[in-house]
């Protein structure tokens, strides 16, 4: 049986399963279909022609965890879904998070509040995207990767499957490390290899390239190769692999 | 409240939990058990003898990423899943999937279109099996691994917890790229140790080894041990530990 | 629609979201809080002041896979959650877990049986503990880190996120294997970097720190930092970072 609260604002051709769940002051887009059991949390906003699968959970309110050191209580915007999105199955995504046109977010993937996902990227299944984080356009991160709170990824960025990004050199000690949390900076185009590790804070600089399983322990150079733990310069990213010789990349 | 289409087959013996949906033109067969909130889409067809957990959905059309690469549209067969088949909670199979008798699903895992999955495997909490992937006998795939698209899977082999597997060496540039894209290819019984990575293509020979924490860049040997990033040789694989004398093997 | 079955007992200022499934004999305290789609399994208990979010799945009961090396079929205690828990969406709790007062479980997490956390433990979005693990109090284990089955872990550990723990040095060959299933000895204070990977039954001694990337094959000792694959030693833990200097630490 569905619950529809009645302030919410449903548009034109509005296609939805069974189970669903609309609290109140929602607002839906044209053209939106809704998978069974969804749940959408108060004054969460959804554009036109977005889908939504099975089971998934949107503008969920943050909890803080007595002992979290990043998430403090305040109020947050609503969760804010543009258009043209698709969202898979078995997500989360949180209020005061902001997604783009024409993202797309697969099965099982979590996003926090505090994030803002640029146009046309893509988020793996099993992705975990941190509070207080930004991504550009045309990012893909892939299955499993995870995002730790306070990161940049700028627009093409690519980031492969059961990546670690990380935030905090001194794992939780000290008062003072919280003056120095601070997730990677992904400068555009930057590639980052299956099952790598990035350390707090450390900037990858653009077309930089980071192979397979390393450990990435400082900044890199543009157009570099990078490979190993602790990852070290292993020649240049070839001519034909840069981003601007890309026939999807666009100024 | 239950939602069961008229169109459906359900055999003797059916037990389930509150919120069923089941779609149009579901065949299911005797003695099956759902838990809550269970989601089967249409045409799904599930054999004797199964169980299926809470919060499930299974039979699910892949949606296409705008810029996905591997992902194409087109009519997919119904998810079949055969018989004694157990399936954990939070799970998504999708439409285009074959699951063979006695499989094992652990909790929140994926598996996409194209997938078959041979008898008595074992697919662990968290995994990933992406699309176009054949998965062998009395495998066993351990918590959170991710099996990439196009791996190939031979009976007996061991995936250990959280093991990368990738597709594309070129991570995402150059359209000539996707002539090669090409995941793993596992042989009878070998084995991956935990966190390990598996470069594209790369072939793991029968009976080899990779121990944990590995980033394997070449093709191995059979019966070798492998160790290190990039993986190198160590030694032989145990006697006791071949697969041949291992009294669960079947020739 | 809400079922609750009438033998349970539910405290005073309960609330609850649309969906909510209560089977049998299930306890609920005062000021307990409920998402949608909650799925709580018969004999469950739950202490006043909690939180649980949408789409969760308490006391679940174990399936056996048939070719399960460490999950046996026997009667398990109801799962019982103490006071001030909170629980993400998404996340499934078995029966014969014990989770301790203010404990914080994140989305889309599993916690198998025979698991016991202590206090004011955090575990992380997405991260599995399996069965027959020991987790003390104050204990961080962060997103998607993975604990296995046999772990033992004491108070104020610190694991991040993304790593992998180990209990079976054959990877599933020889009988004789089963004899020597264990995971890792976690010792009060010490910490784990993101993506480690750490093998089986080894000791991380007191306030001893693995590097980010590492792959630890040998018991460590106190107030170490240990970093590499193999991890090997590289210095000692700042004064100022040892547990014993931590104003949040009780003795």
């Amino acid at each position: 049986m569905n619950y529809i609260s009645k302030n919410s604002i449903i548009g034109d051709n509005f296609f939805h399963g069974e189970n669903l769940i609309i609290e109140d002051n929602v607002k839906i887009g044209k053209n939106v279909s809704l998978g069974h059991n969804v749940v959408i949390k108060k004054d969460t906003i959804i554009g036109d022609n977005c889908i939504i699968s099975d089971n998934v959970v949107l503008g969920k309110e943050p909890f803080k965890a007595s002992n979290s050191a990043v998430t403090e209580k305040r109020e947050l915007t609503p969760l804010k879904i543009d258009k043209l999105v698709t969202i898979g199955a078995l997500t989360v995504i949180y209020r005061g998070a902001e997604i783009s046109d024409e993202v797309f977010v697969a099965d099982l993937a979590s996003i926090r509040e505090d994030v803002k996902i640029g146009i046309k990227t893509i988020i793996g299944k099993g992705v975990t995207i941190e509070n207080k984080t930004s991504i550009g356009n045309f990012v893909k991160i892939e299955t499993e990767a995870y995002i730790t709170a306070l990161s940049e990824i700028e627009d093409y960025c690519f980031i492969a499957p059961e990546v670690t990004f990380t935030n905090d050199n001194y794992l939780g000690r000290t008062e003072e490390r919280k003056k120095y949390f601070k997730g990677p900076i992904l400068k555009k185009g930057c590639r980052i290899g299956a099952n790598s590790t990035l350390l707090p804070g450390i900037i990858i600089e653009e077309d930089s390239l980071i192979a397979a399983g390393s450990v990435v322990t400082k900044n890199t150079k543009k157009r570099k190769i990078y490979l190993g733990s602790p990852a070290k310069i292993f020649g240049d990213v070839p001519e034909e692999q840069l981003l601007e010789n890309q026939n999807y990349y666009k100024k």
